[in-house]
């Protein structure tokens, strides 16, 4: 047997969940059939009262936690708080976590085949929305059982889907938790995101979206697009004192070699990122967020949007978020409570920036497992042994 | 003969300064003769006395005030500032604005040839720092028989080359103004230069700089460079105000075509710079932003560092400028006047980002008329009837 920290959730395996039922999406075409690759950590009970769901953000996936293998690395991106013991308690709870329609990760998206045409989908996938998203994980909820989540739970672009949901299937939520989230993103979100998107797609080994095709990749785009990205996750303390004006050797070279850290670091995470995603998932992703506005069929007026939830919130943000900066989530929590909405509103002191969402920041911790006890708590859920 | 504006400098005329003295670089180099082109405005006093020194930024030139040809669509960048009854008085001083070593519009850069090979410097040009231009600033100084300026004055990079100049030329500046600049770039400032570069230098069209011997400039990478550059000039509020969530046409389209307004925007100053401006200038430009760090030499301490200057300083930020901060003039000033320098600091309230220091505020345009109108006054020049 592999040995896992005995707060993890340990060795997971993917499963895959097929839908024939078309889904019609907010952009107007119809996905005629599709996969969504998810995982499970913990046991739903018998009552089916006990299941949460987690979004996931802009690069993120179905692995949330635990292991696929006894070698892996890492463990899955919010380890940090789903486990036993953990703010997502897995002796409490039954997780779900999922790869949203349209990624890179298994479930049907780009890379995937269009059956139609017996070709890749590639750029002709259709736009998706995070309402597109929260309807095919409403899908998956019915497969698994799931009449009614214990709790929707997201940071980021996951944030905005748990606040769709709440909006979408106010029956079938009893708590959202929405985690470094915006309403929607303002001139300057967006303009970032169009960096990214012309950096990809003025790429010569973009083809038109056609890259696999060509049997190629616009690898130079996508790496630009996460190093703009990455800048954007960090606060600009974080960086300073994480690599301040630090040379890589002793001495300027007067070249265009690496000289600060922070170059060399940007550029390894751009690398890294540009082998491993897929670039029209990415251009899909960041168009996702763009759209997001639920207030926008309500004259702009968010209260007025938010007035169908019946559940109770959670809005965190964080002090050196300038991604999605406390403004924003306070904006929310206004809109919620001038809607009348039980919401508990935490800012929470933190050096890192937009990443602090998937850091284990011990006051971010005591917040999301008091939140997380409460709801057991009034569900009535029993801790397993 | 062409109307002009009564508080314009009118038809202006660049001239060019030729040196044969081969000029030592900071990278260990020497530029073996170079050509500066520069303007001046107004008219040097019998006793040389009067003269200011304008130090361009990242993507400017020497044409900072003033028109061209009558046909001239836009002034000068910094019209707003220079002319008759302007902040910077061409009835009282006599003003001059050159293109810096390594720039695209007339001085010796990577578009001239290199006489040593017959052919273009391109990528060849040697780096140069800040330290560099204040040096073939000094020989343009003394050509035109400048012995000390009144004034040295410069915003962001430009704002940079002021500092230096009074550190480097004590005895050569009355007063130093120091605008929306910085004593050194932050990791933030490097990463975003680096993103710049990497887009310009993965351009295919790039040939390790040689493109214009290929025929063709990398101008996607150019164009990806200067959409960064743009984001950072705003302030979040002021692309907010002017862009917000508008749209382009009535509808959300679901594709990749201009949706939004602010990436309308983007995508035309992207346009407009790719063609406009060297990509061999601008990697050189960034370099020198980021190599700039005057207490490097001195422990880091730039109280230290700013010991040698003998002017009176005027340090200018503005509020909503988050490319550099007003924490970071706030730095320069302190250091200042912990080492007994005669400094003020003004914080000007304004939504307009980094670019303020552009634009006709009418604060910063009476603390800048205050301040070199006391300059006046304290070197007896005479306002010209």
């Amino acid at each position: 047997m592999p040995e896992f920290p005995d707060d993890s959730v340990g060795l997971v395996t993917p499963q895959t969940a097929h839908f024939d039922d078309p889904l019609a999406l907010a952009c107007g075409r119809t996905l005629p059939a599709y996969d969504l690759v998810y995982e499970t950590y913990g046991t739903l009970n018998a009552e089916r009262s006990n299941a949460v769901l987690i979004c996931h953000a802009l690069s993120g996936h179905h692995h949330a936690a635990g292991y696929h293998d006894a070698d892996e690395r890492k463990p899955g991106w919010w380890d940090a708080h789903i486990g036993p013991g953990k703010s997502i308690d897995t002796n409490r709870f039954f997780v779900v976590s999922l790869n949203n329609l349209g990624g890179c990760h298994g479930s049907t998206g780009p890379n995937s085949t269009n059956a139609a045409t017996g070709r890749l989908w590639g750029p002709d996938f259709p736009m998706v929305t995070v309402s597109d998203w929260v309807h095919s994980q409403a899908r998956l909820a019915d497969r698994l059982g799931i009449e009614r989540f214990a709790a929707v739970i997201g940071g980021s672009l996951g944030g905005m889907q748990a606040l769709q949901w709440s909006l979408t299937y106010p029956e079938r939520v009893a708590n959202a938790a929405i985690i470094a989230a915006t309403p929607k993103l303002s001139a300057q979100n967006i303009a970032f995101n169009e960096v990214a998107r012309q950096a990809i797609r003025s790429d010569p080994d973009f083809h038109d979206g056609w890259y696999t095709e060509h049997g190629t990749a616009p690898k130079r785009g996508l790496k630009l697009a996460r190093m703009v990205g990455h800048i954007t996750y960090l606060s600009e303390d974080a960086m300073g004192s994480k690599f301040g004006r630090d040379l890589r050797s002793e001495d300027l070279n007067f070249g265009y070699d690496v000289e600060f850290q922070v170059e060399s670091y940007l550029r390894y995470q751009g690398d890294t990122f540009s082998t491993a995603f897929d670039a029209n998932t990415y251009l899909l992703m960041t168009k996702a967020l763009d759209y997001f506005d639920p207030a926008a069929e309500h004259g702009g007026v968010l209260a007025d949007a938010v007035a169908p939830s019946r559940c109770t919130f959670l809005v965190v943000s964080f002090t050196s978020d300038w991604r999605f900066p406390p403004s924003r989530s306070r904006e929310l929590a206004n809109a919620l409570t001038r809607a009348g909405k039980p919401v508990s509103y935490v800012n929470i002191d933190s050096p890192h920036g937009h990443d602090a969402f998937l850091l284990p920041e011990p006051r971010y911790q005591a917040v999301f497992s008091a939140f997380m006890s409460r709801v057991a708590r009034e569900l009535g859920l029993e801790k397993r042994a």
